[in-house]
């Protein structure tokens, strides 16, 4: 069918990203805000600036970075259910949710944000596989342009981000090792693995789980051979849009 | 400062709505989809069909269409928490989407749409004040789109969409009428309107509540008159939209 | 059927309202308590006084009035599972209760009021359509009873309540423009309106909904017309009620 | 203060129970109906029959009698938030309703009922103390109104329910074992007892709870002996409110 | 069948209670506990000191005791599913925890206790009939244990529970008077009797339910004697355990 | 303090997991039943089968697998509040039986499980440290139990369970590889990796995590590395308590 064709990976090289595109201040109310674009996937990034920590690290001296991820209904090809109207959060949505906060928190200096928290909407508009993924690396951009603002403003001296983080996610499919998969590949996928890195190089997060059966070691060393190449196009497409946000 | 400078209303007529920008198929996975845009704000409406009604109405060989409103959360110049997150919707929320679909359904042909239900997805990506009529207006466009693919693909004869409907707000601020009220001029207004009309000038809704005092009669005819001619020019946007949507 | 008689406004003229009766002091608990019965339609409504405010509100040194409404699962012929079990408050109910919170703060004075909440219960014991304005009028009246007990005790020196506010529905049932419509003739109506106005003839609410097709400008015109005068008995009664409170 | 005055039970012998009044077919919308006026308390109970029974017992051949207890916020002296408002039923609530369905259920042969759901709704409209009790009197008269009414339109040959149950409560206070306790005894009570039993005095149920501290056998013998007398006059009254309703 | 078999109670006489074994420090993170097995039921009491009350509570000088019961979902032979699953607690869970915290309140001196709360967790591991009994035993053994604790670490002078208060189930089963009910029996019991008693012979609770038909005076009178005598087994199992438990 | 000295992993090696024992058959009420004990760290896993599947695998011919993690309030030292009077269930009990569910699916063959459910409890009655993995390990021992006794009915002619499975954990305590870490060492671990691996070698799941600082490559090998040395002494104690389970 002609929507099925419209999402397939085509042309793509096994080691080869989809086309990367990131838009800085899409929305003009949030403190930060990037639209992520990963090939059809599109994820919008906005970061908030709130005065207070939550109430177990208050008198801590110490901030909090946090994120919340949700898709639109409609991002899917068939329609999603609202978590509102059904008046809870499923387990993949905390799941994600977590793995974002973990991953942007890893490269915060948490004191020197001071008692502050800033919370990382993570809003897909359109699905089309790695939205987890797609989020953090935004959701980091977004965390950057929001704290180079405070420093603009003079209200911090330094930003308290030690360096960017990005993610890609990578897969076995048919036996091949395959970067940044869709949401075609990624339903046929016999394992599918998140890679959270720092621009110096060290892993945040690794993540990889055997959808159908079990990976071997060398499966294993060569997905994250791959997935850094990766990466690293990520980080560079994370400075331009630092430039282009002033 | 310089953020609410952005968001007022400069230089308009009191009788002038914003500038208005509807762009179709914004998301590829839906039956419908369009980006409304009235000024700052920018709404995004998603039209789905399914295959089935509500309980209630199965076996009466008639369909249905309803709609869901929702704010992204820094779609406001302070961070408002999910819905989701609560675990329960808003009493502002459940009356909007439930004027949105009673607005919708007033120019539907039930019986001709058949056994199906349309859900219309009204996600608010940047609020500055009349989201509620932008929805409408822009459901009613993607509403057309997802019909208008049923008759393309010879599933319905003709699009069971009788005619267009469109929405406007207009109030009174400093004892002037103003139409198309900015979020600041909502916050400052005396009376707020809301008013839903089809293009062959007949009323679906009109609603004028008194924020602070009571208005005349008086009053209430000059706002239905400005609106009127608002809704005109939101009715020739619709057309030039679905040309487009094509 | 003997039941679906029963509830048919017989005899009635088009601009004629049903028989009125407000009982007040209903309960010994409340501060203020009315029973409000219009034809079938039996509101009980009670206002409780409160020493505190929202959070939103602490210190800005004024008050705040809300309402609650809800219906008996027996209130109606064939019963309505209660909002409790079903853990969540309904659309319709949301609605319903700002619209009366709204009506009851415009004729309000909040600062005279003082940092105190008062809370309009309005419990639907038997309903034949219009309890939502039937509603209003009879949580003025509660409000007015409390209030006036606020006065006499010497906590406040004059009522904060500016002048009285009543509601009626007013609608189109077979191209005629019906006053007062009962729960059969509402079910059938093609136009269902609400008004809601104060003692000196400004509009508080003026809610106008086409449940089947649009409406023009003129049948608009008329239903205003219409639901004036009805308006004109019950501020009439809401008045002779406040006398017998005391 | 005056109000208190108003609610405590003046001139009672210690064996003497409040004044009771029952009116049938206070509401005309339910198939069984009764207003129970016990001193101050009043509780609504409706008895709705359903053409179902929950899904646990379909195909059993047996018919279901449940029931549900509420009060309005302003049934007491200061307000209670709703339930619906919490979004979950409390544990008291939870009580109450259980014990008012064994009590109902215990006097009914459900195979004779047929299966069909009977659902008893009992509102507190104004709380004085031994509102259970109260409600179980009233329901228990509501249902034969409502299985009445089933054999007289030829449904049933004959009421499934084999004989009519009623309740009160009896307290310790002060050492001094009191009949039907209003709230402010009941406040102070070292022991409370609810007694439930039918016309042909069975117990169905005895619950004697220490408040304060432990009760004697000798205690417990003096409680059953006065409460069994009170239900007397209850059993009394019921039949009298039965033959006024038809 | 074989599993049925496991669980009914042989060779018992009518008045003889089952196989009695309470462990202490079962856990060793909390403050008091105890596993109680009574036949083939197994209840886990957990005691929990906490250094404040409810805020209801607050500046009265006064300490709070309450308890949480809840079933593993594999201590039934049919699988129950998880009250947090179904995101509410049942009435039947609300109505033994209620009756646990008030028969643990009734040997207690709050006011000797001070401003802290003890939260007592009785969690089911296999049920077998009596587990609200089991649950009050055992509960009272823990909170002793806890309480003990804070003497011999100075915190308190003497413990503020005055008794100790043991609890068991007596039932009618064709007509025969039986103590301590397994599951098989309860479920074909026509009464289910439930007494609480304090070491010094005081009842705390007496709740006898006629589950199928009413049951005489006399009934009563001979259940209250046979489980008074079980009651006293308990109480002397209680001592030996905390002197296990130093 | 006491308390902590008893939870410190004391003399182990840094590649030496904690002492281990798995009781079989611990419930009798579930088909599969194992209480698995790692160090202080307790968890009771009991398999259930069931007739049907969920409904969106209806019809496909094949069973499932899922899995439920709760933890009891005061398996740890400080009380946890139930997710049942919360309400909803956290983000970090979704992601743990996600995580559970799929280690064990990917063991399965659910075609030759046929249209049957299979649900493992995993209940954590004492808490310190590796509970997921430790509910892994247990799990999927209970799961083979259950197994083993369809086939021994006759229901299934082999296990539908293709090989064991089995986790741990693994992380980075002051720069130091350690395995099986306690509440207390993880509490301080930089890293914290988690991996299930089954008894023919390959990798289900391999997640680390940086808590404080990335790792590099060569840690996350020595991770690996360490972890896998330490499954198999899980896998060689599953299979001696199958043996016992007989």
């Amino acid at each position: 069918m002609a929507v099925e064709e419209l999402f397939r990976s085509e042309g793509r090289a096994a080691d080869q990203a989809r086309t990367l595109k990131m838009t800085p201040n899409f929305v003009q109310t949030a403190e930060g805000s990037v639209l992520i674009e990963v090939g059809h996937t599109r994820v919008l990034c906005n970061a908030s600036i709130e005065p207070t920590v939550p109430g177990w690290m208050r008198n801590s001296g110490k901030g909090w970075v946090t994120a919340e991820y949700s898709m639109l209904p409609r991002a899917t090809l068939t329609r999603t259910p609202r978590e509102s109207e059904r008046g809870k959060i499923g387990g993949r949505t905390h799941e994600i949710q977590r793995l974002i906060g973990r991953s942007l928190r890893s490269v915060m200096d948490l004191k020197a944000l001071g008692e502050r928290s800033i919370v990382l909407d993570c809003d897909v508009i359109q699905a089309d596989g790695g939205t987890r993924t797609a989020a953090i690396t935004g959701a980091a951009t977004a965390l950057a342009i929001a704290l180079n603002k405070l420093v603009s403003a003079g209200t911090l001296k330094a930003s308290p981000m030690r360096e960017m983080v990005a993610a890609t996610s990578v897969g076995i499919v048919d036996g091949r090792v395959l970067l940044d998969l869709a949401y075609e590949e990624d339903a046929r996928a016999e394992v599918d693995m998140n890679v959270v890195m720092t621009a110096s190089g060290g892993f945040v997060e690794t993540q990889a789980t055997a959808e159908r059966e079990p990976y071997s070691r060398a499966q294993l060393d060569e997905m994250l051979r791959v997935s850094e190449a990766g990466i690293q196009q990520l980080l560079k497409a994370q400075q331009e849009c630092l430039q282009r946000a002033v």
